[in-house]
This record gives C-alpha cells, sequence and structure tokens, in this order.
C-alpha cells in the first residue's frame, strides 16, 4: 500500500499526502523520483523549464508556476543552488501567500546563519519551516545509503516524518535550534573536503616519487578506515579538555608535517594546506602545548569563544 | 616451536636466528617486545641508556655499546628519531666495520632522500640495507593491525621476513627502490595529518554553533567510512587522466569551500587550511578545468613533472 492511500484513508486531505519539490537540479530530480516511487502525489517546479520531462513521464504533475506548485501541497521541499535562490522563488507576495499554512522542508544547502534568516522569514509569514541537508550524493536518495539531517520544531518533523522517509537511509533530526542541520554540514564539508585535497597532495607527492594512484590508493583506504575510530576517541577528549599526547604529541605531529612540508616544495609541489596545518600546530606548541596531542589545535581555533 | 630453534636447527648459525634492536624508543621497545615473544634471541641498545630494563626482565640482552649489539645479530633492526639520529649511531668506523656483511632493516621514518643516501652509505660500506616504514601506532605490533612497509632488494627482504613477520599484522615489499617505503610513509602521513587537520578544524567550527564533538563525531566517523571507497574511485581516473566532474564540478567544491572559510571567519576561527585548498580549486577553474572534479588539483600540483 502506498504513502499516499495509506493516508488518503487516515483522513482523506489530498494536500497531506502530496508533496511538491521546487528546484530540478541533480539532487532535486532524485527527490521527485523517490518520492513518485513511493507512490506519492508529486508536483514539481524549477525555475528554468524543461527539466521535468522524464519526472512528467514517470507520473509527476509539472506545476505552471511557483505559487501553483506550492498550492498543490502540504509539504513542500525545496531543494535549489543556494538560499539566495530560495529565497528569489519563495519570497515573492504570491508565494509567500500560497506557502501560509504549509510546511517547508528545505533541503538546499548555505550557512547556519541563512538556515536562521530563512527560519525568521517563515515565522513571520505563516509558515512552517524546517531546515534539512542531504549529506550524501544524488545515487544515495532512495537507497539505504541516503543520509539526511534536520532541525527545527520536532512535532513538525514527526508529522512530515513518514513522507521525508521514503528517500530512504537515516533520517536524523538534530533538535529545534533551525539552523543546526546547516552547521553540521558545513563542519561535516569541512572533514570531506579537507580530507579529499590532502589525498590529492598525497597523490602529487607520490607521482613525483614515481608511484602511481592506484599503488597508493590500497593504502590511503586503509588510512580512511582507522579514521572513525579515532574521530570518535578525539571527540571524547576534546569535550572532556584533555588532551593526551598518548605517543603522539604536538611536537612529534609538527616534525612529521615539517617533513611534508619540505619534501613536497623540493620536488616542485605546492604545500599550502600543510604549511597552514603545520602553523596551527606550532602555535599550540608556542603557547606551550607541545606534550599534547595535535587535537589541543580545537581550542586554539576556538579559543574566542569556546576556549 | 619458536624461529629461533626452527632456524637453529636449519643452520646453527645463532646470529641468523638473533636480532638486534637499535632505539628503545615507544616503537622500539615495541618490536624488541614482539621480537621476545616470538622466541628470538633479541639484543638491544639505546643511545640514552636505562630504557632496556623492562625488555632485560624479559629476557633481552643489553648491549654495552652500538658495535657490540650489532655485532650480536645477523639482522639489526634500526628505529630512531630520523635520520641524523641513524648516520650518528651507525656511521662510526666501530659500528661500521661490524655491521660489514650484516642487514640493516631501517624503520626509522625520513624522507625518501635520506632513505636513498642511507642506503647508499650501507652499499659503500657492505652493509645489506633494507628501508621500511611502521604505519601503525606502537600498540599494534605485534597484533594483526600493524602495517609495515619495505623496499629495496627483495631476496633481501625474503631471507628476513620469516624474522620481520614475528612483528604481526600486513607487511608489504613496495619493490627493490629503496626510497619506495619512505615516499608511501610521507604520502600517507599527509593524508592522515591532513585529515586530523580538518577534523579538528570542524570541531572548532562545530563548537562556535553550539555542537559538541561527541555530537559530531558519529557524523564525521560516517565521512571516514566513504572515504576508502572515493579513494580507490580518484585514484583510477587520476593514473588514466581523467578528471570526471560527476555532478560535483570543481566549481561546486571551490564554493563548499568558500561557505567553509566565510563561515568559519565570521566565528573568528582560522580558515587557513580550506584557504589553501580553495586557492587550488580557484587555481585549477582558473586554468580552464572548472566542469572537472577536484582532482584535477593533483595534475596543477604535479605539473612540473608528472602534468
Amino acid at each position: 500500500m502506498s504513502l499516499q492511500s495509506k493516508q488518503s484513508e487516515q483522513g482523506g486531505q489530498q494536500e497531506q499526502s502530496a508533496v511538491t519539490i521546487i528546484g530540478l537540479g541533480p539532487m532535486g530530480r532524485a527527490l521527485a523520483g523517490a518520492f513518485l516511487d513511493a507512490g506519492l502525489r508529486t508536483t514539481v517546479w524549477n525555475r528554468t523549464p524543461g527539466r521535468d520531462r522524464e519526472l512528467v513521464g514517470r507520473g509527476a504533475v509539472s506545476a505552471p508556476s511557483a505559487e501553483e506548485a506550492v498550492a498543490a501541497s502540504g509539504l513542500i521541499v525545496v531543494c535549489v543552488v543556494n538560499y539566495d535562490a530560495v529565497d528569489a522563488v519563495l519570497r515573492r507576495d504570491a508565494v509567500a501567500g500560497a506557502l501560509k499554512g504549509r510546511t517547508v522542508v528545505n533541503l538546499t544547502a548555505d550557512t547556519p546563519g541563512r538556515a536562521r534568516d530563512a527560519a525568521a522569514w517563515a515565522d513571520g509569514h505563516g509558515v512552517r519551516y524546517l531546515d534539512g541537508a542531504i549529506m550524501t550524493p544524488t545515487v544515495t536518495i532512495g537507497t539505504p545509503d541516503a543520509v539526511l539531517l534536520y532541525s527545527g520544531l520536532e512535532q513538525l518533523y514527526r508529522e512530515h516524518r513518514p513522507v521525508l522517509d521514503t528517500l530512504g537511509g537515516t533520517h536524523t533530526h538534530l533538535g529545534e535550534k533551525v539552523c543546526r542541520a546547516a552547521a553540521y554540514d558545513i563542519a561535516l564539508l569541512d572533514i570531506f573536503w579537507t580530507a579529499m585535497s590532502g589525498y590529492h597532495h598525497a597523490l602529487a607527492v607520490a607521482r613525483a616519487e614515481g608511484i602511481t594512484a592506484r599503488e597508493l590508493a590500497p593504502f590511503a583506504a586503509g588510512i580512511g578506515t582507522i579514521l572513525p575510530a579515532i574521530f570518535e576517541e578525539v571527540a571524547e577528549e576534546v569535550d572532556e579538555g584533555t588532551f593526551s599526547g598518548e605517543g603522539n604529541p604536538l611536537t612529534s605531529a609538527a616534525s612529521t608535517m615539517a617533513h611534508v612540508v619540505h619534501h613536497s616544495e623540493a620536488h616542485g609541489v605546492d604545500a599550502g594546506i600543510m604549511r597552514a596545518a603545520e602553523g596551527l600546530a606550532r602555535q599550540a606548541i608556542g603557547l606551550g602545548h607541545g606534550a599534547d596531542g595535535l587535537h589541543r589545535v580545537v581550542e586554539l581555533l576556538g579559543r574566542k569563544r569556546g576556549g
């Protein structure tokens, strides 16, 4: 039994069982596809026309305007390039009027500040608002590998959870502070892109020594494998405010980093990322924390607010 | 049956079944402990005396000098702070003379250039030489989790493999070019410390938004979990010289990085690492590769030699 028929039996409110997608980039199309696969009445709209053909072929309703798209469903999922694009669509009078009393789940990626601003606008216009972030690529949507984060009123999240669950994977409500999903998103993207940049740099360093990417990859993957347990361990110490060097003090981390820098630059390979990382380590040493672990830099970075 | 008794039966050469450890820092002591546990006749020496007490209690022979330590075994494993320290011990006439015809396995961490230099010195002094790198912490030594890399003459590696295997875990011979173990080591340390630095930065950014390290850690661990497969995939493309953006082009990676930079700095959190990463991405875009994936920067970094 599809969610739609189930909800129709329960309440008969067609709007509640329907969903509208605003934004048909690769991610928006993936979201719409998953809703269609779950049998939901799915209305779609995109600023640039022509992106909805395949979805319409699968049963989606193509709305001629954003206000008509919004009016078609009780739940409006927004997934566009950034919050400037969100505002350009939602903050027109006709759309704002149509949104009144409905729920917007904004899965667009941007900063926590923008999420707070969007929630304040929604609140001022009688729009029910949840912020969210999609942590996994488009291909994971509708599969057990999808990871989605949400923040905002828990009751609102619970109400729409049956529909959101049709996107597959793991859904986590991070709390009622509406900016939390965006804050997690930015922190996790920070980790991902920094790690990828380190890997790319290592591939350039390896190549300079005649080592191919395929040769290095299995060992690099081995590093990836040990990171989750180390991340959890470091988190305990950071929250406790303990920073034990455990046989790997800042001084030796900094000297390893210096090896990487000198070796890279001797091969004509820029080492700006590692220079910045080493700089933070050297500062922490200079502040008298040389025997601590490298995670002491968390305090250094956060000292204006957290330290 | 211990390795020692096995080798004694085979050849009766006590020197072949014995091993000497030069350097009794935490890692050197772990190596000596594993050899002792395997029943090998283990001689130990450290420049600063007094580090061998616990090992002697477990059956190690404490040598009064480096030359006597070297003379006690056919295989000498060296694990000190860096190659300056290696040279200070081995390149004295008495020690060099004692080393003649014996095998040095140098597990000290340093750059590929220093490994080449050490091998050239050994060659000039009739010393058989293998270079190596230990990729895992001291606690893994003697367990299945140890990861050791070697480079140098394969025949020499095979000859000593039975003794080295008693250190546990996975041992890989990377080829006869003696600098390869050090080159892998530096590339893998590059990945590890860059990833850790990204994580530490993310913890500071999260804290500025009121998110604890323990709250972020499970999601950070999730990022770690997906890295190995991505590393392998990127390696294929880098070796092929293809750089498909696959729905995640450089332009969008750079704009995500800019979000991280601006958001960090708005909270008074230094973003030098991500600024450096974003700078490379922007350069690659400026060179006309905006539709490629971020791994295009490997070419950019390596362009003097590899590109």
